[in-house]
């Protein structure tokens, strides 16, 4: 089997020590990967370089076009831009898919029933950045909704859906006060909605939707949402699974590809062998399937599954019934192993 | 004791028969009202006024300045605006007040120790419905913060912490990625919180801060953040407490004050004596505490706790644990009374 490019960076915090667990697994499981390591965020921020990463590294993701990333700390203050946002636009990633999976009964969780995949928006909304000064009391930000961006997630979504064997596509929106931003949105989910009539579709106003989300999960099978409500509430959805180390997130475009944990560097945390790696790991699963090594994935996915089963956690998951060990990320990845 | 003019709009869909039981309580407990009533919603809507406000409605609310209102529903498809948003603004309600307390073992939740209070800003944010259409492809919308607007409502939440002996304030933004909207709320937060040092401060990125909420809600107290976080993240601190018809809020302004259950309107239960009355009567509770009739606000507020803990419930507490009775609308108006 032929070496598969990969553009891989360690990030800040936890990020070494939990890169250092995914790869070490991923190698033993015979995944073939050729991997090239990039330098970026906190060491490049405070180099002086605003955006985090140089020049050289988008050579490598170039080439490569596919990104495994760490998570990385963008510094306090002003004049730096969040690197994540900046990697999704760059390489056009429009789809943030973002699995939030309860593993009960090995890991507590108040919803041992959810399987829910949120498939975010990943470029537009109130991410374009773009604001300014007004007055020297009037700020403002701008929302902006493209019909060429809304189509091509909402179409993602429903594909997604269609490949995955998933039964319904619910979309959330706030169009009863966005009538043109949402109400775009909204109309696109209705129709290319139309063009799946296999599938069940669903519409909900954002706020109560999330309270549904937040109280019955498991009433969701995929739910697509702008960028935004996408950011919070698939925080909310993951931390619901029982831990938000957990979850992992593909960001797909049409060339590139970029797979992380959701959650942060967590720099408190940092170089104490304390960080859960599943996030990461759990990413990495999704890059696999998406370079074609699907046998690996479904090795990878299986060998995690099973340390879950036996009840062997790291610190943070301090929920759990059947914990057999509290371990460190190293003796984690040793037991995946 | 003299009445207090109070202006008063029945609402659609459940409205009235809520409006009804809520009133027939107040006036038992012996509330002293002197009630104005206004029509406004589908009705007005449908005969033309896009509004769905008459003038003389306004005047009503401008000599009585204190307004108890049902849900309303709001047409579908264009050109209609939300009076909900109208009302706040004309009035300046710029606070939303919203106590989402659990009620356990009366009602069965999965949170059984919360007890946060959500202080909404509630004229700003993507809610001044600034829209545009840029191209036949693009649409935007304005989100908006002011420097007063904002100082308001973090005065506001601190104040009321120290009112009603909180110990905590908890800012929620996004502003690592909306350095000067989000920045210049957090900003103040930290600035006028300095004002405040018997105060616990605490400020959480809204997404893991709403991730956080979901899962241990108790670890809150009071909330202050901007209109849209607001609108979601109380719908979603209602419901797991174990129904979003459990909540009341206050609209709160310089002159004027609007009371209120969360939820909406729910046309396709109306007429059927189904529906909650608990939301609006809470919300009248916060209204009797307005206007200085505190000795009635305890009684009826008691009268209905009591009636929980008597588990006697209505349909949509379908959770509970002690329930011995379920019954309708007008039938557990007579329970509190
Ligand atoms: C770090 C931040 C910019 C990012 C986002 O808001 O998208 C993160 O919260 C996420 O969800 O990936
Ligand atoms: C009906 C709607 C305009 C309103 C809002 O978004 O503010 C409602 O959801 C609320 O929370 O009071």
């Amino acid at each position: 089997r032929k070496p598969v490019p990969v553009t891989v960076a360690y990030g800040d915090g936890i990020g070494p020590e939990i890169m250092d667990a995914t790869l070490r697994i991923l190698q033993t499981a015979g995944a073939a990967l050729d991997i090239e390591v990039i330098e970026i965020g906190e060491k490049v921020y405070l180099q002086g370089n605003s955006a985090g990463i140089e020049p050289s590294a988008w050579e490598s993701l170039r080439r490569t076009k596919v990104f495994l990333k760490a998570p990385i700390t963008t510094p306090q203050g002003g004049g730096f831009k969040s690197l994540n946002v900046t990697t999704r636009k760059v390489l056009g990633l429009f789809a943030n898919v973002r699995p939030c999976v309860s593993y009960h009964p090995y890991v507590t969780t108040k919803h041992p029933k959810m399987d829910v995949v949120i498939i975010r928006e990943n470029e537009e909304d109130l991410y374009a950045g773009i604001e300014h000064q007004q007055t020297d009391e009037v700020v403002q930000c701008l929302k902006l909704i493209s019909r060429p961006g809304t189509e091509k997630i909402i179409r993602y979504a429903f594909e997604y859906a269609k490949v995955y064997g998933r039964k319904k596509v619910t979309c959330f929106t706030k169009d009863n006060i966005m009538k043109m931003t949402d109400g775009l949105f909204h109309r696109m989910f209705d129709e290319i909605g139309a063009e799946y009539p296999e599938l069940e579709k669903e519409h909900w106003i954002v706020d109560i939707g999330a309270a549904k989300l937040a109280d019955t999960p498991e009433a969701f099978d995929v739910i697509v949402m702008p960028n935004l409500y996408g950011d919070i509430l698939s925080d909310v959805a993951a931390q619901i699974t029982g831990s938000v180390g957990l979850a992992g997130s593909a960001n797909i475009g049409e060339g590139f590809a970029m797979f992380e944990a959701i959650h942060g560097s967590a720099p408190r945390r940092a170089g104490q062998d304390l960080a859960n790696p599943s996030g990461l790991l759990l990413g990495a699963v999704q890059m696999l399937v998406h370079i074609g090594q699907h046998d690996i994935a479904e090795k990878v996915h299986n060998a995690w599954l099973r340390t879950m089963e036996d009840g062997i956690h790291t610190y943070d998951i301090f929920k759990e019934i059947s914990s057999k060990q509290k371990v460190g990320t190293r003796a984690f990845a040793d037991a995946v192993i």
